[in-house]
């Protein structure tokens, strides 16, 4: 027996009365130890680079250039993340000419006239107080080789990109144009994605301080809900493509008796669908609260299918399409219900960061510098297994961490909330 | 060249003129995947249990009574722990006999006349909007014996024990005793250490929400210090062995000019001591703060040596000892000074928990219900490596987790607040 | 020279240079003392009866059932109030028979079938922790006899009615009913309007806590509206008929740039219009944040003149509609700008209620049951140049307090925000 | 009949049961309208003057230098009634030479070198949202020909003097000499005390902010209580004289079970003492939360009868001395309690002010500026009965507004905890 063995009192006689989709294998174990230096034997498995400080890097600090830029929608933290590449770079390294890129992509475009303002860590001190980004942000991406054209101009040496999917693959292709060009320009990635949705990240900052927030809106929405004769409170909250934001809110507040994410699908009507489900709640219990991720049951809604400057599918709105759908339904039924409609998103992600997400931002933005100042490119700082990775940019893009609907977040959610699968 | 490596723009041909003890090597790595079922050729590398509801499970639930006890100080999250312990083992297993001992060990023993209350989904629906424990706790071990004889009595199937090292060892013996006298009952633990240093535990509950109060009362100590010519905000927080709380806290608030920690001794008098680096500081800037963790600086405490009831040495009060030395050394230099101690444990540990935590002890809690139902025992259950896993009881106590003085973590602290080595 | 007299240094030779309709006179003077006891030669003077505790009381505690209603939206403090009068009832005058009406004027309807709830210390012992009301509420009125006949059967011999103007119409005509009837009932309106206006009521309960909510609300839209280039925050809050809440906003949190209120009328196009002047501040400042009272710009909404269930005349959404305007304006100038819309009504109105409106919940309800058990009736208890009153439910409802355009509320706003007269 | 009069139902035949030691007369009635113009027949009625801009003003804003001064301990809202001075005289009178003095009346005396700061606008433009006082703070008197000497060779104009008891009655000596030498210096206070125990003062800036942090301690040791057998939490608030704080906390809180302040006096041993009360709910309730003000029960303390800095009597430690005599208490009886004592003053002296707060100090601020600006001297702004008035600073001072022992207000505090008198 091994020392990390645990005891059992003996064989297990009983079926499970768990009604869930799968179960762990009594001999799933996990590694103690996850970092390990380069062997011969353990190199079939697949591992990231361990982020930190090295020894020897590749700038000379005293003449190097770097820009950070911020895109997309807000998101905690943004200028937490800010602050702390600064503060590394300038008190640590001693790089001191650090440029900031207004409003995001289009702050590397000529054309736009935006002015790159200089960051120093007096500039930045209290910034991480408020919400936003002190950079500004923009929607969608603009042509590389004019942003390559501008990073030399203004002899970037590295280029730190904050934002999303887009943001990532706008700065997987601006690293490609510049190795086309053969460039000593380090570009590097620091993953924000209020959903969590960013591949091989097990978590992304901003998310907890979303969570907090938007539990606080459900015990609003539990408050109207209650307070009404067959209250309905109804919450959208962020979430295009995974619901994670949806499902630990719902599991925080334990107030939801129904979640909808994106990950799955849900009948409206028939006999097993949310409709007939929320009428028997609120026979039974008069008063019920639906939390809905924004991209879940697009189906339902009048999506056009355009897309934003983001270049990402533009969703139709399933909170207002359900508020729709469920007061038809109960006006058909001459059941009168009061359904208040709640859209926080404006007001969670506009907030600063957490303690929490604090610490964490620093830690993902001097290993962001770590590993810049080393000559490393094209990558995302990221955090797997407890510790901070590196992972290449066309890696982390593209395909999105989401929910599973056969695991056991979502089953726990169900369990939480008491909803039947629709 | 794998999928997972990065790319660099070439050799690092300077040296980093990074301050730290110690530099991640170039080949460090971390695995991607660090679960797996049992394999020969993996068996020579450690691995815990991973945790999760299992096919087969030993306890008939129709049979089982299961009972819960807390004990210790408070930690935000007690209740949530409780009520997932709680709603699992009644909705998902189906046992409906659930005992909530009444403060702490005591109540398992039947001198003290304490009767234990039943615990039903119903009557824990809102516990979790509360701090503190509903069961109560209590300092201190009992006699063994006479507990696994009260379990017996009470036809106890299945105890949870939520409390810190000290109540895990009580676990242990408890387990031993059982054990002893071959009887079916599973003993599981579920670490409670606000002060984060649980043996391989990467997170405890708790530690989040504290960390998040703590570092608001910096905020007041920062309005403190810098209102008064000379202000000194001098604040005191939970680290008993480990100084997690007041390292996080400094990152989280970057208003703390000094932290002391139990990990890493520090000299007041002398040239390089924590006095004249504070004498330094007035002069330059008019005003500091200091943060200290409970078991910093012990030699400078009136500490009797004497024991606790649960067992711990008990510390002499290093905020009050550092109070007066500051205080006494300032008055003879002449130099007036206005100091400010805020000791706020009782505040902070006392909070529901944040909606990160809650999840969090949702999480642990189920994990260690399917354990305990599947027949295992002996074991805490514990977060590592973003895994849920079941510990041996003997190996997650006895030794604490530490902040290592030659670590990241403390070398980003002094990076975050200026300080030299004392 | 009287005691109350300041010193001056001398006459005054310089006109004033603010830009306000008005001044206060010289000789303007405030009473020290506004509480007297009749007397002839005051009795030309306007003024309330004092409430409070008196010697004698009307009804016989023991032969007393009483019930409370809580009408119309919610507002932080309903549970408050509904707790302070069972608390008051019962355990100092010893009134035990306590009936909480469900779900409104319906609930004192036969015909809808809520049974009424006894309350009792213990079982509203913590419901002030959450926000809404735990009786649940309705709009609109119901058949007056009805309720009447409700009453009788039920054997109440005090109605408290919580709710605003409409609410408390229908008190009046309840009042009106039973008079005609001549039956011993009292009816006590305790008011509840989160928009502060009731007249003769210098503060109503729920406010402060509204306008703190609202405030980091405010926080929220600034920081998107700085975060994005030509970025517009948009908030609508409550307000019917009154700009409280949104003046008190702006001068609380100093980030709004135009306010917009019911009572003042604006020109949103040409020269001098609010288009124009956004058009300015986003040329030299690149931001923006407008909030505006659901009530303001009624012209400018598709309003149907409609009636809601509360009698209500339905306003169109102002904050949908100021949005469309100004997206069109802006796109037909070609200038892009950012506009974030929030409406974050049913998120203030359902939180639980500040430690200030608490203990101000308190005294309302305290007085209310005061002069109830004394046998005045059809009057509202209010809060009147720091005394509690009673005031005559006719003299409280029908007109509505208001900001006064040219009075110094409304200038200071204009001073806070910057903002012409549109 | 008048219009205000309400209806009754008719005689009161029963007596009250309330326990409390006065009634509000049947013809007790509060004026409506307490502001009129000075008329002879009005004259024989105490009044303040109104506060507000008037149409003349004494000083030449382009030729005036103001001063402002923040003494004393710390308040919420200091740097809000800072920033709205500074924003009415800059914007709206044109004074743009404001001087913000550091430490007090220290920054007053040459001799300790402070040099005062320049205050604009644009300098003040966010510290509301920061605790404490930017200009810094001192206690104690100083000389006042010296600061006379200072005022004049600054060519001070006029001085803003933000502080409590002691720091008006400085202001007032500050007037009498100035006065005495026939200088053209307007010497303003703006009452700023958290006890909230200014005379003629209904109420000033912070308190509100100040309770609400103070309700939120209590939450946390009533949590502590409530989680150990025998708990006892003791919680320490800011009040020297008064019992403001305290009492408002026991009521906005509902879970305190003894109030403490300076003007009730108690027993503490003997039968009907406290420590006899407290013996009694231990045995029933497990559990008792206990809220003491600082100047309660001095008599049981180690008072040195020192004065501190202030020339306030130095008071002895109540909450540390009921801490020994209840522990001493029980030891002795063999009752093991487990008490947590908490002292929370610098936590909540020392946060940004709330929302309603905010508001309050904004329309102080402007008041002061007002009256300043008019040529009035030797007063402090006050708010009184609804209106904002200017007070003679003599009257001000000296005599402290107190909790009144027979009053409605502590009958209601003893009404929410049940405590008898001890």
């Amino acid at each position: 027996m091994r020392d990390t063995d645990i005891e059992s009192l003996g064989t297990c006689a009983f079926s499970s009365p768990l009604r869930i989709p799968h179960f762990v294998p009594d001999d799933s174990r996990v590694l103690v130890d996850v970092e390990w230096t380069d062997s011969a034997a353990m190199s079939e498995r697949a591992s990231f680079e361990n982020a930190g400080p090295r020894k020897h890097i590749f700038f000379d600090p005293s003449k190097t250039t770097a820009a950070i830029v911020t895109c997309g929608g807000l998101c905690p933290g943004l200028n937490n993340v800010i602050q702390s590449v600064v503060r590394m770079l300038y008190h640590q390294y001693g790089v001191k000419r650090i440029l900031g890129i207004q409003y995001g992509y289009e702050g590397l475009c000529e054309k736009y006239g935006h002015m790159p303002i200089a960051l120093t860590p007096d500039s930045v001190s209290i910034i991480h107080k408020e919400g936003g980004s002190i950079l500004g942000t923009s929607r969608g991406p603009q042509d590389c080789a004019e942003m390559v054209d501008w990073l030399i101009k203004n002899q970037v040496s590295i280029l730190f990109t904050i934002g999303g999917d887009g943001t990532l693959r706008g700065a997987a292709a601006l690293h490609a144009e510049i190795k086309k060009r053969g460039l000593p320009i380090a570009v590097v990635g620091i993953p924000k994605t209020i959903d969590n949705d960013i591949r091989f990240a097990h978590k992304t900052f901003g998310f907890a301080t979303a969570v907090s927030v938007a539990t606080n809106v459900i015990h609003s929405a539990h408050s109207e809900a209650k307070s009404a004769r067959n209250g309905v409170g109804l919450v959208k909250v962020m979430g295009r493509d995974s619901g994670y934001i949806a499902s630990y809110v719902a599991l925080a507040s334990i107030e939801v008796n129904v979640v909808l994410i994106p990950e799955v699908d849900f009948a409206l009507d028939g006999p097993g669908g949310l409709l007939s489900h929320l009428e028997d709640r609120l026979q039974k219990k008069g008063h019920a609260v639906i939390l809905v991720a924004e991209g879940a049951g697009q189906k339902y809604t009048l999506s056009s299918g355009m897309k934003d400057a983001s270049g990402n599918v533009k969703y139709g709105d399933i909170g207002l399409a359900l508020k729709d759908k469920i007061e038809g339904h109960f006006k058909q039924a001459n059941v009168p219900i009061v359904l208040k409609y709640i859209d926080p998103s404006y007001i969670i992600r506009s907030v600063p960061a957490s303690a929490e997400d604090a610490v964490f931002c620093i830690m993902l933005a001097q290993n962001a510098v770590h590993g810049a100042m080393s000559g490393k490119t094209g990558f995302v700082v990221s955090y797997w297994n407890s510790f901070y990775t590196y992972v290449p940019l066309t890696m982390a893009t593209g395909k999105r961490k989401q929910v599973r609907p056969d695991g056991y977040l979502w089953t726990m959610v169900k369990e939480a909330t008491g909803q039947p699968d629709f």
